[in-house]
């Protein structure tokens, strides 16, 4: 689970991309997430890419020069015919290895010149390109793996049960939409449904009025399994590819009245935003963490979902951070406010729980699906990942800095979320930015 | 909604193709299901096929040899390149259309020499192919539009409140899993997954004892609509392309016992079985009916649902069979045994309204995409499409010809579903098979 710590998160190792050794960059040489992006204003077709400090390294002509000659047999030349990182990349799980240790030599200050300049040629500054989603999932599953989350809401809804009985047995889950995933910077129309906050009269369908940002984190499949093949515990983090940042937005007032008895549906596929940057395992094996702590009188998980690596390295310490700007707000010129901090450490289930819960009955999980872990809320009110639960549906408003209030989000509201992992001794980990603007609705 | 009754269903039309004028086929000229099929032991690519009595006609060679050269601003370059049914056939409406009228040329009695030749040349026997999927959906939505259905499930579970409010109004759905849709034939392995149903212990990871089918109908989209578009349901019929078969194997035990707060999820996603044949809307055109008739005190539905055309012809009267043959059964040569017969003009909703709905908050639908109707049943107890329902959750166990008895599925069990329509004045037009197996767990 630690593998490639040693070699690959060295905090002396600089690199001549000198925006990569500026202690606050979210991207070291340490990091390396992938990406797909193309040039602004080009026609040309997506490619896939390594960011590395304020740049992205395009991949493929890098490969058409030889860069990547001594580790060619793992990779590529699907990279060339290939506009995600679908077939090139996700389901090679070694090669991925081998190719974050090739790129770290090509990026080190102590480069050999050939491959360096290789590189520089291929290098374009983030400012001149646009992201694009990394892969086009096929299926899309949302957990519910904060018991923080599923305890608060649970207690607006059933107070005097707000823990269902089997929510510490299984990582609950639902199959979200595929196709309304969009990547960060994409505005979201404020959607219409049906609507009945007035129990007395018949629904109305009109603009959700509860609309809502869910901070989560998701991870993206690597290598799949057959249909009707389980995953075991011990195996399942092979299956994982790397991790993103997540903003499932819910219509809380459609959510409420058409949620039963099938789950969540309309008022969650009108979009899911990524950030566009995958990081991979081998960058975040410094900050694993144990799984949750259950206490004393919890049950363990059930055989099938309790392994000791996973027990001692499930969980990941990365800190995640919601920030709003209003219309106001910008038209002010006030920044971006926090609204709230969580930590992924507090998941009640691991990833490797959730994904070997998923394949259980034999579900087929594919290169690219992606799966996110539900609200990353904490113990605490600052730490809770939704407004839902920030506002408790709405009757504590949240106040900005510039005096306006919030229950639920309005037109012209932004919705910025970053993570990012920091550990004595290693380099910050980042994961970007995952931005969202609500626009009216028609 | 009628359209093109007259020109391609009349009911004397003969074809060379003799199997085709067999009163008793699903496949008689006026149906011309699309599908995708390859020949048994060869490892060729997959193509795209249509079906006339019992042959398929193979369509790229067609194309290439010029059948469609009258046609082919509409047709076909993609058909040539593709191996699904999705860039070549079903985002092109007014292609399909066009495409079907020249297939009823070509295989009349009074077909040009010429043409019939080039069709002769390309027709394969069935017995010689495989089928595939007709396409590979990217989101698969499973509704639940069956009121009979809802409200037998809902007095197993809340006697007192069977139907629950919103019903009546939201065409309730919820995303299911793309990836283990699996073509008619396919074995389904018992899935194995937490079940409680000693309330007193904690849960235990053992094989599904409660298997169940679920008759229903899919209905494919042919053109999608933008993110953040939604779809009136005048138009709605313009994004359907055709119909199909499905069954929504489910894992009753593990369904009971997972699906709070966020609906089913492992006890459906380890397969769900559809026909390999895709009957077009226009096929169904003599056999649709107005929308399902509701109580004087039930509510309308809104008006984003309430269309006239769909409240006039927004049913289909399809007749669906559901047959079991037991291992034993097969040791002794007893034929597959009727377990019930519903229709699907008794659905609430109809796929008009759930594809309007599931487009009214802006969720964009793609091209291939499946959706689902839910359990199709009736008002009687012969007509209810699952075991659930038939056995009254198990109380009630179902006799066979053989003296065995059913409460849920048994290994070696096989479900065969069959839907067909018949209409005085015209051809019987018909789905073919839904078959599944069920193996033991591993």
């Amino acid at each position: 689970m630690t593998f490639g710590i040693n070699e690959t998160h060295d905090i002396n190792l600089k690199s001549w991309v000198e925006s990569a050794n500026d202690p606050n960059t979210d991207f070291p040489i340490q990091n390396l997430p992938f990406c797909v992006f193309c040039r602004k204003e080009t026609i040309e077709d997506n490619r896939v890419g390594v960011i590395i400090g304020d740049f992205v390294l395009d991949l493929f002509p890098c490969y058409e020069s030889s860069l990547f000659d001594d580790a060619d047999e793992y990779l590529i030349p699907s990279l060339a015919d290939d506009e995600s990182l679908e077939q090139g990349i996700m389901h090679r799980n070694k090669g991925v290895h081998l190719l974050r240790k090739k790129l770290m030599k090509v990026f080190s200050i102590d480069a050999e010149p050939k491959f360096r300049k290789i590189a520089e040629r291929n290098l374009i500054s983030i400012s001149e390109v646009d992201f694009w989603k990394p892969v086009e999932s096929r299926d899309y599953t949302d957990f519910y793996c904060s018991i923080f989350h599923a305890t608060n809401v649970g207690a607006m809804f059933r107070p005097d049960n707000p823990l269902l009985p089997n929510y510490k047995y299984v990582p609950i889950g639902y199959h979200g939409r595929a196709s309304s995933i969009v990547i960060s910077g994409t505005d979201v129309k404020r959607p219409k449904g049906q609507n009945r906050t007035d129990a007395d009269a018949p629904p109305v369908y009109i603009p959700a009025k509860n609309l809502d940002y869910e901070m989560e984190v998701g991870f993206f499949v690597g290598k799949g399994n057959q249909m009707g093949e389980t995953i075991p515990i011990e195996n399942a983090e092979e299956h994982i590819f790397g991790l993103c940042l997540v903003n499932d937005w819910s219509a809380r007032d459609i959510q409420a009245w058409e949620y039963q008895p099938l789950g969540p549906f309309l008022a969650k596929n009108f979009a899911t935003t990524i950030s566009p940057f995958v990081v991979t395992m081998e960058a975040l094996a410094p900050f694993r963490t144990n799984a949750f702590e259950r206490d004393a009188d919890d049950p363990q998980p059930l055989p099938y979902l309790n392994g000791e690596q996973n027990q001692q390295f499930g969980g990941f310490d990365i800190k995640l951070e919601v920030y709003i700007q209003t219309e106001k707000m910008r038209a002010e010129n006030i920044e971006p406010f926090m609204i709230s901090r969580s930590n992924m450490k507090d998941l009640y289930w691991t990833i490797g729980q959730m994904l070997t819960h998923h394949a259980s009955k034999g579900c087929n999980l594919q290169t690219g699906d992606l799966m996110a872990t539900g609200t990353v809320s904490g113990r605490e009110k600052h730490e809770r990942g939704c407004l839902l639960e920030m506002t408790w549906r709405g009757k504590e408003p949240i106040e900005l800095p510039n005096g306006e209030q919030r229950r639920f989000l309005e037109d012209g509201d932004e919705i910025i979320m970053k993570g990012y992992c920091e550990r004595e001794g290693f380099r910050r980990i980042g994961f970007g930015e995952c931005r969202g603007m609500i626009l009216p609705a028609d």
